[in-house]
């Protein structure tokens, strides 16, 4: 006989960087989700859903992060040789359906999305390697009224999700600004673009450095708080006062005197004067109700290089503190723009295509710290099971209640009174239900009302008079037992 | 400078196996989901998202094939080395989630999850690497309380789903009756199980081969119409006796007298006594209201090697007859069982479970063929832009229909009239509101009634009268716009 081996026992974890997620933290996310759905879909947009799966050619380009082109995404090769990789955002996807169908299609296309996608990068606190996006694009409209339409349906969007008018501004810019600006620079031939996209982020960094770090940025460059020096981009001092100037154009509240200032900087050169052009249709058709929600603002870059035309970013401008107090900052919670590359490497020409994504944690985490957050569904009742022979009864209870729209659960791990409660507890029950012999006897059950009975209890003395006009604990007769505690919870609430 | 190469055009395909969804597909399996998790949460469950990864060690024997271990899963290594793999199913991610937070849980813990799951496998018609799962699991409750109350579970979301009471069935087995017949059999020292497994493939097919099949299956083999010969299990004739004897024990409508068969059969045996004894248990606890849709009958087997007690099926009693009026076979739209194993080999030791897991798909395409087809949103009213610069009008219409709760968009591919009313056609869109300069000279909208106007196609010579009393198409102010296109929807209902 063999000898036996020692069992192998793997160690329960979850892989790194990936996270589980219980009870409430989905139940909010998914009634968000379905909000944002819901606005997605009265503007016509129909949900596609794409597999995890996308062959590793058809990602192409649009990587999340263009200096590690192919790195990034997490790929495995089929058993007929092709290399697949996870989705690392949902347009690479939309790209490939559009060109697989692209003859069936109705054409604008309008779909949205909503679904996991993964990233093969080093995970850190609140960054994981799998998270939700929620997307909503325009494939086969040019600009500039589908980027307007996108614009006004963002705007919908983030108020539906939880956050009030005055809390939230999309910022509209347009790219072909931004290459006007740089054909100002003379950076326009910049070998391999890599000045431009050093100039790009420090633009990018110009909410969070200000003005004195993006100078050092655009300039030598700049030495961190923590003596880290990042390389700067070497532009001379006009060129810098250009940029500055650019970033700087914003007129809170009046968008013709951004688009005139905006005008001046750029309007000479061809690309400047097209995309100034896009952002004046735009304003204009952004109704006049929606206009505190929706400003022209060059000061947002948008880091992903693929955007041909106008760019949008939903900030909350709203202030916010963390537990201790501390000012925090929320900045972006979604990003979008037009696109019109989206399927040329497939199909070799240009369809012009727009889009929004939503950041649909980081929304969750604002509306936490702003207390609006999602309300999502109480405990169960609990009915207590006391006596082994009587679980039929205690079903029964339950059943009525669910039929009387009420989440109940009759407890199904032994008859230890003592570790009920604690289970009730523990699962935040509101109430539970108790029928030992004593009330079977006299056909009745006890209601225990566990949010009277844990507020009774933090100020027992003080409370006396109260507590006897209101008992955390009665009995009613069985067949009282759905109304009574219908009143409860309705008490509680 | 470089010679300019030829650019790669990637074929524009998913990945073979997967699929892409879209509109009512999706919006009629969300619908279902949604039901079947109010199910699930009025019964106290709560919701759990495990990541799409676990590491490959964690998923250890649950696999999907028994045949082909660690076969049948998406695997790649992380860079720190580490093998994971797509989850093939959520039971073993909650496992794993189980013995990571073993002492935290509240037990018993009950959970449901919903979610797409992988399978590296070959594809066929219908059947998808990729699909959606829809389980519920009460961990840490021993039979059969549990089970009971799981039955009852299984049946009231089949129903909330769709299927009327009288179209389906749950059917009761126990893995522990199966094991009792085995004793009889002499098989129980089966060496690796081999003869066992063959036997209960052999069983799992009477439904579908009747009697003399599976004598065939059990004895010396059998040659389907195809002209393929299927081993046999080589059992002597009082063997496979005594096994048919086992599968026509069911006496339809009397749980009672299918129980005394069964306890003639395999009482006399330590694992049969004990689950005849838990079906009787579950049997008394199904409420009086609910026995005609939960039936024991040990003809059901379900394949996974894991299960330890109790097993559910749910199966369609329906007749159902496809486009060509041949009757369509059914059968199985979920099943479950109790796996005291769960965790055992994470934490060494055994921890009762019991579970559920919906065939969402089968259950669509079931309902579709009963006629009982999950109703979605219609596509949007469709706004022409017939005017270049009057889009700011257009949108402003539609915003105002979708205030009102209707689906609604403006065009948005250009001005020429025949395109946007075949997109409107293709989007399936209701009306289309009309306004050109004339109606704006005269402060009105036309609306069309696409789907009257359908139907008047049709037949337009013999309904001349009808059709001059209900126009398909009609102008009214445009301050009536919304009041129009409400009533004329209602009218199309």
């Amino acid at each position: 006989m063999a000898k036996k081996q020692k069992q192998f026992r793997p160690k329960a974890r979850a892989p790194r960087g990936f996270q589980d997620r219980f009870g409430a933290e989905i139940a909010a996310e998914r009634e968000m989700l379905a909000r944002i759905s819901a606005v997605y879909e009265s503007f016509g947009f129909d949900p596609l859903e794409t597999p995890a799966f996308e062959y590793t050619d058809a990602l192409g380009k649009f990587l999340p992060d263009v200096d590690r082109p192919n790195a990034g995404v997490f790929s495995l090769q089929d058993d007929d040789d092709q290399w697949m990789s996870l989705r690392y955002d949902l347009t690479a996807p939309l790209a490939r359906y559009v060109a697989e169908h692209y003859d069936a299609l109705p054409k604008p296309f309008r779909r949205y999305a909503v679904g996991p996608v993964w990233r093969n990068e080093k995970p850190g606190p609140g960054r994981f390697r799998q998270f939700t996006q929620c997307d909503a694009d325009t494939v086969g409209a040019p600009a500039p009224d589908a980027d307007a339409e996108m614009c006004v349906l963002f705007a919908q969007v983030i108020e539906a999700a939880g956050v009030d008018r005055d809390d939230f501004l999309i910022r509209v810019s347009n790219r072909k600004i931004v290459d006007g600006l740089f054909e100002r620079l003379a950076l326009a031939d910049d070998e391999g673009g890599e000045t431009r996209l050093t100039v790009m982020r420090s633009m990018d960094k110009f909410d969070r450095l200000g003005e004195a770090g993006v100078r050092l940025l655009l300039g030598p460059g700049r030495k961190d708080e923590s003596g880290d020096f990042t390389d700067g981009a070497g532009l001379a001092d006009a060129q810098i006062d250009a940029v500055v100037g650019f970033l700087t154009s914003t007129v809170e509240g009046d968008d013709g005197a951004t688009l005139q200032r905006l005008s001046d900087i750029v309007g000479a050169t061809q690309s400047g004067a097209a995309g100034v052009q896009e952002l004046v249709a735009i304003a204009d058709q952004v109704p006049a109700a929606m206009r505190g929600a929706v400003a022209i603002d060059c000061s947002i870059i948008r880091g992903l290089e693929y955007y041909t035309g106008p760019v949008f970013e939903a900030d909350l401008t709203f202030e916010a503190k963390d537990d201790k107090g501390r000012p925090v900052r929320l900045g972006s919670v979604g990003g979008g723009g037009r696109y019109d590359g989206l399927v040329k490497r497939f199909k070799g020409v240009e369809v012009p295509a727009v889009g929004i994504s939503v950041g649909v944690s980081r929304l969750l985490a604002a509306l936490a710290l702003k207390d609006r957050a999602i309300e999502t569904a109480r405990g169960p009742v609990v009915v207590l099971a006391l006596e082994k022979d009587r679980m039929a009864d205690y079903q029964a209870m339950a059943a009525e209640l669910r039929a009387a729209g009420v989440r109940a659960e009759v407890y199904l791990g032994g008859s230890n009174f003592a570790k009920q409660l604690k289970y009730a507890d523990k699962r935040a029950a509101p109430v539970a239900i108790i029928q030992g012999s004593d009330e079977r006897e006299k056909g009745e059950v006890t209601i225990k009302d566990l949010v009277l009975g844990a507020a009774l209890s933090k100020d027992i003395e003080d409370n006396r008079a109260w507590r006897e006009d209101q008992p955390a604990q009665f009995s009613v007769k069985r067949d009282a037992l759905v109304q009574a505690v219908k009143e409860t919870l309705a008490r509680e609430r």
